[in-house]
């Protein structure tokens, strides 16, 4: 089996390294990440600039780009036959929710799936180093089987994985995103010339977390799995905002 | 009403102007826009790096950051009363499709959504300027009827508008985003040293285009307008893949 | 006669704009400045990316680069006749002493003397734009001076001007560089996530700002004008550094 | 001895890590350079954004920064006590004539010069790789002359190593810099969108490449030294300048 493994915290990411590691044990493993942490990427592609690509010591390759340019260029140029799976991370920090919306490690999955292949983003929920490797274990067990029984082929899965040794974690959860509050509001500072800066603050605290949402799985220690669609139509309000185009005329 | 207007062509794009000149007719419009060319830039943050704001001559705002930045920071820091509406464009070109899943306009609009306000991402399918006014005033019709009849509150409009002059528009259409064939390969070139660079190549043509899309709208002449959610939960899928999680454990 | 301007400040700075008009009363003036504030960008030259042109509404161009890319760009592509000078300012701030070294604007100059032309560093000794008129005439003063009578082919000024309207300046003044003391300690801050960062901090106090000095004649609220050498050898040294390195062998 | 070696080729140069081993047997070497390569990156500082550093598993830092900003972060903040002197390279081509304007490794070691101390710039003539080793130990030969025997303290030593086993090298020349033709014309070439880019395009030929020049050195096989000032009034014509300017009043 090939598996190509990408994140959004660059190339000389711990995560990055526990995930090869843990996968290795199945197949033949390609790694091409960004040179630079590029946390919050989202799906962002590089246009107005080349990319180029590094192979580094270790055999891992660094792009200068976004995780959505490292899987489009290591699947059309970098390997020579396309891989079977895409996987992504182990992201440092939670996947959750609104999260997934920016985050660079569902990109760089959602990106496998564009171009035809299942893909699974991972993430521990926390950003200290220490269970990366219950979450790169986690991933293989997911891999395999996906590997064993396929999934629907227009859907990614978001995998979250408790801040716990492998052993302490109490099971697999399906679940749907959550919400959070909108984030605080952002930090406005100055620079050391006195003019205005604005920094991103913390996240926005839970507002969605009830039964059945990702970040309740997790608040039960559990590995919590969301199918994700990749297509953003609406169909259920086709109807509905039909009619009320009906009050538009050209 | 208040109006808040972004992109992701920068601050200096003619479509950019076009908006601001159509929506004026309807309330106080406040420009916040890259200050230069992001297209590509899906829902990307900038985390690692603070972001500046710049007030240009002609009262456009400019950030050396995404048209996500430029939308939390107008309504987090920069507008003192939040806005009625967040309008995104006039884009260069279409985001018909998987184009959204990237574009740097979809994702203005998607942030306003996130901050609670309705949102609309107006895009002509063109490159060339002839008739973003055409599409300036049908963001001022759809902006006028939502405000009159708002539209679901955990969802955007994808608005692309045919390359012709506004009397030649064959109307509205509710649409669902097509599909297209995966991209071209990168196309690989050398830089001046001899060095491997790649860049992004052409378009993929459209794969599923038929009745229904946002392909087919635009070839019928019409104006397609795509209900796109935000929550990318897979919903539908949520009862198999929670049987297929049966085979995990710890 | 043809000018070319260029600064570090960007193509929106207020003292690009001041040194157009005053130099347009001479001739021909073509602006092509970065379309970004690069103040400290020393002769940095853009070798990864390629660079593109963006004409603005007023006539200006900008470049996705350097001030030496800007020149450089002008000059090679851009301009179908040679420019008779290169003109770089007015810098918001002064360029005076160790300045020099990391300043773009005196690089701008620097790239047009490596191209074979005159040209001139201009900087006002403030933030503040009350007085970038009064060092944009002075400019238009030393640009008419160079072209009646030259100055060393392998030279350009480095003129500084105080903070002053035009007529309380008192009269010009021709220096060498001073020097600064060590720049204070580098700033350490936290981002809000709790990484370390580092800012630069305000400049060193002046050492050496004696008579004969930039520093000293800005002090009596003189222009200084420096000349500056674009080879860098040590010639006085040469023959010490030859009996030094006798004590090396391969 | 404590060395701070930093480079502009980045923090996975190989000739960074030749200078690294070549050094090591003189004293404790610190290693801080650009976590991208930043070749002509002169001078520059990183201003409107914050520095960071990161630690890699083989203890060498990268910081996400100019060669400049490098030196200055390891001085001001990394090192806790001074180091004895500043090595930059060893850089993967030559910095010959006027080369040295834009060189980040002059640059590098031009910074030590201007934090107080002793400094050295050293470049390989090619950039295919099998000398490194060549220039590494032409380093420390240059290094343990410089503790043994002081330069003076308002210069540094550019040196170049011809693309040459150590054996093969003809000796040493101190030389000043030569001079280069202008480069060749920059190359436009279309983005895959059709729109126009420019790139630089080769090194000029040699001007000034006559006896005593570095140039002229590297073509008999030897090590050429050329010391440079940092300092760059042009002394010389402080006088006929001053007689120039009588010509300016306000």
């Amino acid at each position: 089996m090939k598996i190509l493994v990408s994140n959004d915290d660059g190339v000389h990411a711990p995560g990055l390294e526990a995930l090869y590691e843990a996968l290795s044990t199945l197949g033949e493993v390609t790694v091409v990440a960004p040179d630079r942490n590029l946390s919050g990427a989202s799906s962002s592609l590089t246009l107005t600039n080349p990319l180029r690509l590094h192979k580094h010591k270790n055999g891992f390759y660094s792009v200068n780009g976004t995780p959505t340019d490292c899987v489009h260029l290591a699947i059309n140029q970098l390997m020579k036959t396309q891989p079977d799976i895409v996987v992504a991370g182990v992201n440092h920090g939670a996947n959750l929710g609104d999260d997934t919306f920016y985050s660079g490690t569902v990109s760089a999955a959602a990106e496998g799936r564009h171009l035809g292949l299942p893909a699974v983003a991972m993430s521990l929920v926390s950003r200290n180093e220490n269970n990366l490797k219950s979450a790169a274990r986690v991933a293989r067990d997911v891999v395999e089987n996906i590997i064993k029984n396929p999934i629907p082929s227009d859907q990614i899965l978001n995998v979250n994985v408790p801040d716990l040794p492998y052993e302490d974690i109490a099971g697999f959860e399906v679940t749907r995103l959550g919400r959070r509050h909108k984030a605080e509001m952002m930090q406005k500072q100055q620079d050391p010339w006195g003019r205005d800066i604005y920094w991103y603050g913390e996240l926005g605290r839970e507002l969605d977390a009830g039964e059945g949402t990702d970040f309740y799985a997790i608040s039960l220690n559990k590995v919590s799995i969301t199918p994700l669609k990749i297509d953003m139509t609406a169909y259920d309000s086709l109807e509905t905002v039909a009619n009320w185009v009906k009050q538009l005329e050209i």
